[in-house]
C-alpha cells in the first residue's frame, strides 16, 4: 500500500466526494482541491491532502481524476490561469469524469497532448448511492494504451468499467445513454396514464408491458407510477433518484452533439423540450420520473382551497 | 376429441388463418367465412367448414373467433345486414381477436348483451410467425366469469394469455404497449444514430445501452442497426417484422382513444406522425424499424442516375 | 317583413342564443328548443316560440340552423329518438354551425337525403363577441344550389359568408384555420419567450416580427405577451378569448381528421399535445395565448421553503 | 464623394459580394479580402483593392463590415492569426453581418473592446436577390452611441436598418424571427395538406386562411402549395429562395441559445427536426417551402417504373 503513488483529484461535490473517499479507501493518497473550503475541510478529515489550485495539484500529482459540474467548469479546471495544464508534467494522466459535450473533451485531450499528458474522458452513470458503493458504471474514451492505467483507477470507484474508443467516445456514450432513458421515461409514462385512463391497472399493466415489446428500464425498473414498484423515487413523492434539472441538462448536450453532427433527433428533442418545460414548472428538483406527474390531470386546483 | 362443439371463425387473413388452423390442430371442428374465398378455400382443404356469412355462422356456432383489420370490419361483421347478432344464439361466447379501438369493442358487447350474448376483445401481439406456431399473446377484456371459457379457446392459438379486465381493455393493453413500442423503436433508432455519428462502434453502443438506463426492448431484442443482432429485419434489409403502415394503423388507434380520454401523449403523438411520414415517403411496407434508416443520412441521391 | 317563415334553432348556448337573437331581430320568426329551460326562457323572452324537442321544431320550420357542443350532440339531435330526422318535411333546409368532425356532417347529410331534406355544415369564426355583433365568419360546406338559401339566413349573423364546396368542407376549413393559429400562437409565444431572454425589448421584437416573415396573425393582432398590444388577452390575464379547453377541442378534431385521412400533421399534432398538458395544468379556462405564461419561467417557487 | 474613407469588407460570397459592390456604387473606397481569390478579383474588377488577410484590411480601414458563413469562420477571421483583431486601430467600428450564435457576437464584441475597438452585429434578412438591389433589412446590435455610424453604410446595402439594442440582439431578432417563420412554413405546409385531403380546393384554403387567425406569411406570401401564388418557389419546383439546409442552420443556432438559455421552444425544435431530416433525405438544397412536398403522399415509388 505505502508504494502507491498519489492521486489528484479535483471538484469534491455529490459525486466527487465518495468517489475520492474510494480511493483513499484503496490506499491511494488523495490530493485534493475544490472551490468550496467545507468540501475540501470534510475530504481533509478523511487523510486527503488539499491544495489551493488545479495548476497546484498538477505539479504533485501524474494522475489526476475531475468531476465537475459542466464544460466551462472543466475548460477553466484545465485551461484556465490556475488550471491543471499550467503545471501539468508531462506523462501525466488526466480522467475526467464530468458529463459534458464531447467536444469539449476533444478540445482538452488536444490541449493537454501539446502539454505532453494525456487525457482521457469518463463520466459516469449511476448516482450519489453508487458513488458512495463503488458501484458506478465508467464509460471510458481516449487512447487505448493508457486504458489499463485508467482502469486501475477507475475500479476502485465503480463496478464496470467500459472502453469507448477515442477521446469523446465516453461522452458519447453517457449522452446517448441518457437520451434513450428520457424517451424511455416519458414514453413510459405516457403510456401508463393512457392505460390508467382506459381502465387498466396500472401493476397489471406494468405487468404486460414488461413482458412484452414495451418493455424498457423505465417500466421494469424505475416505474413511474406510485405503487407499482418499491424503492424508487414514485413511491416517494419522486424524491432522491435524479433530478428533472440533471436530465435536461444531459438532453441539452445531446441536442448540442446531434446539431453540430446534424443529426435528426426528434424524440430525443421533444424530450428535452419536456424536461425544459417541467424545470419552468416546479419540477426542477423532483426525479426525472416525476414527468407522469406532470401529464396527469391535476387533482384539484390549488387556488380553489378556503375562500 | 369427438365431443368438442364446433368453433366459428370469421377472417382468415394472414393473421386469422393460422390461428383457425391452430384450432383445427387442437381438434375443434371449425365452421368459418371470410370476404375472400380463395382464402375459404384454403381452410377447407384443412377441413373447415366454409359458410357465407357471418349470420350463418352465428347460427351454427356458439363460441366465435372474429380477427379483422379495423374497426368498421368489426362493426360490419356483428352489427351488418348479415352480421353475427341477426342470427346469435343466447349464451354465445363472441372473441374479438382485432385490434381496434377500445370504445368500438364496448359498443360491440352493449349491443351483444342486448342479444343475450357475451363479447370479449382478445387483441393478440406477436406477427404471422408466432401465429402459426401458437406462440401469440392475448390480452383479453370482457367479463370475469366467461374468462376461463375464452382461455380454452385462446391457449390452442397463444402461449400467453392475459386477463386485462372489463370489455376494451385487452385493445387498450394492446395499444399501450405497440405505443410505447414505437416510442423506443425511434428513441433507439435516433439514439444508435447519434452514437454512430459521435464514433461509437454500434455493436458496442448497443452492448453498453443494454447493461444501463436506455435498456429496452428495441435495444436488445430487435436492434433497427444493421449488423449489430441477427434474425431480425434491420438485419434482412428490413424486410419481414411488423410493417411500418400496421404500426401507423395502431398509434393512431392510441391517438384516437388518447384524444377522446383527453390524454396527453407528447412522444406517442410524434411517434405517430413520424411513422406517418415513413408511410408517405416509401417505407409503408418496410417493418418498423426501418425508422434508422429514414432517419439517418441519405448515402447518394437517387436523381444521379442517367448523365 | 311578416311574411317571413319561421326558422328553427336548436342549440342556445353561448352562442346560440346571440345568432337566434340576431334572426328575430332580422324579422324571422324562430321556433327553438334547447335541453336549458333557462336558456330557452331567455330566447321565449324575446320573441321566440319554444318546443320541446328537435322532432318538434321540424314538424313546424323548414329552415333549421343547430349550434351545438360536439360531434355527439349533433348526432343525438338529428338521428336521435327525438330528433330532427324523425319529423323533418322534404325539402328542409338543415344547417349545422357546430365545429364538429367532417365525416359526421357527411353522415347527417347522407341521413337528411334519405328523408329528403338537405343538410349543410356552416361553422363559424369569431367568438361570443362576434355572435352578438353578427360579426361571425361562416364556413360553409354542401349542395351548392342551396348555397343562396343558405347565405339569406347567415348574413343575418355574420359578416362573411364563404362557400366552400361539398359537405364537410366547412368544417374542414375552420379546423384547418385553428390548427394553424394554433402553430402560430404557440410559435409566437415560444419566440417572444426567446428573444426576451436574449436580451430584447418584446414590443420591439413584436414589431421586427410584424415587418418581417415571422409575422402571423398571432404576432401582429393577438400578441401573447401581456404589455406588447392593448385590447387582448394577453393583457387581462388571459381572461376572456378562446379558451384552451376549446382549442384542445378544436386540434383533438383536426387529429381525428388527419388520422382518419393518413395525414401526416407533425405540428398540428404537437399543438394539440401542448394545449392538451395545459389543460390537464390549469389553463383549461385561460385563453389561449396563455401559452406564452405557460412555457415561460415560474416566477416563485409556490411551496416556499419553511420561513 | 472623394473624401469619403475606405470600408473593408471580409468575406465576398452570394451575399457579401453584391453588398460590397452597393458600396462601390455609393463611392465608398473598398478594401477587401476572401479566401476564394476568385470572388477577390471579380470585386477588383469592380474597383475594390483586395489584400491578403483580415489582418491587413484592418490595417488600412478603420470601418469593416464582415459577412461570413458560421461563427468560427468569425471567431478566425476576428481572433486568428491573421485575423482583424492583430492590426485593428483604436476606435475602428466592426460590422458583422454574419448570421451566428449571439453568444460568439459577445466574445467578439469583448475581445474587440480589449483592442480599443467597437463591435456590432448585424445579421440580413432577405436573400441574394435583396442584397443586389440594397434591399436587405439589417437587425443590429451593439452600443446607441455608435448606431448612426453603422447606419451609414448599412443603408448603402439595405432597405431597413433597425437598432435592436445591446451586442447580440440583432442575432437574437434574426433567430427569433426565423424560428418563427419555420413553424409558419411547416405549419402552412401541414395544413393545406390537410384541406386538401378533406376536399377543399388549395387557393380557396389559401384565400380562408389569409382572411382568418390562420394567417401568416407563409401562407400570405409564400406559399408552400404549388399552384397557389405565383412568384414563389413553390412555383418553380422549390428551386430558388432560401434552401431547407440554410433554414436548418438558422434552426440549429435557434436551438443552440434556447438550450443555453434554458427557454423551451417545443415546436421551434421539431421544426428544426423535420428540416434536418429533410436534409438527410434530399431536400437539402430545395427551398425550405418544400416542406410541403416532403410530407405528401409520394405519388408513385419511383422504383416502381419500367420493369
Amino acid at each position: 500500500m505505502a508504494s502507491k503513488t498519489p492521486v489528484g483529484f479535483i471538484g469534491l461535490g455529490n459525486m466527487g466526494s465518495p468517489m475520492a473517499k474510494n480511493l483513499l479507501r484503496h490506499g491511494y493518497p488523495v490530493i485534493a482541491t475544490d472551490v468550496f473550503p467545507e468540501s475540501c475541510k470534510e475530504l481533509q478529515d478523511e487523510g486527503a491532502q488539499i491544495l489551493d489550485s488545479p495548476a497546484e495539484v498538477a505539479d504533485k500529482a501524474d494522475r489526476i481524476i475531475t468531476m465537475l459540474p459542466s464544460s466551462p467548469n472543466v475548460i477553466e479546471v484545465y485551461t484556465g490561469p490556475n488550471g491543471i495544464l499550467k503545471k501539468v508534467k508531462k506523462g501525466t494522466l488526466l480522467i475526467d469524469s464530468s458529463t459534458i459535450d464531447p467536444s469539449v473533451s476533444k478540445e482538452m485531450a488536444l490541449a493537454a497532448e501539446k502539454m505532453g499528458a494525456v487525457f482521457m474522458d469518463a463520466p459516469v452513470s449511476g448516482g450519489v448511492g453508487a458513488a458512495s458503493l463503488a458501484k458506478l458504471t465508467f464509460m471510458v474514451g481516449g487512447v487505448e494504451e493508457e486504458y489499463t492505467a485508467a482502469q486501475e483507477l477507475l475500479t476502485c470507484m465503480g463496478a464496470n468499467v467500459v472502453y469507448c474508443g477515442q477521446v469523446g467516445t465516453g461522452q458519447a456514450a453517457k449522452i446517448c445513454n441518457n437520451m434513450l432513458l428520457a424517451i424511455g421515461m416519458i414514453g413510459t409514462a405516457e403510456t401508463m396514464n393512457l392505460g390508467i385512463r382506459l381502465g387498466l391497472d396500472p401493476k397489471l399493466l406494468a405487468q404486460i408491458l414488461n413482458m412484452s415489446s414495451g418493455r424498457c428500464w423505465s417500466s421494469d425498473s424505475y416505474n413511474p407510477v406510485p405503487g407499482v414498484m418499491e424503492g424508487v423515487p414514485s413511491g416517494n413523492n419522486y424524491q432522491g433518484g435524479f433530478g428533472t434539472t440533471l436530465m435536461a441538462k444531459d438532453l441539452g448536450l445531446a441536442q448540442h452533439t446531434a446539431t453540430n453532427t446534424k443529426t435528426p433527433v426528434p424524440l430525443g428533442s421533444l424530450a428535452h423540450q419536456i424536461y425544459r418545460v417541467m424545470c419552468a414548472r416546479g419540477y426542477a428538483n423532483k426525479d426525472f420520473s416525476s414527468v407522469f406527474q406532470f401529464l396527469r390531470e391535476q387533482e384539484e386546483e390549488p387556488e380553489k382551497k378556503g375562500d
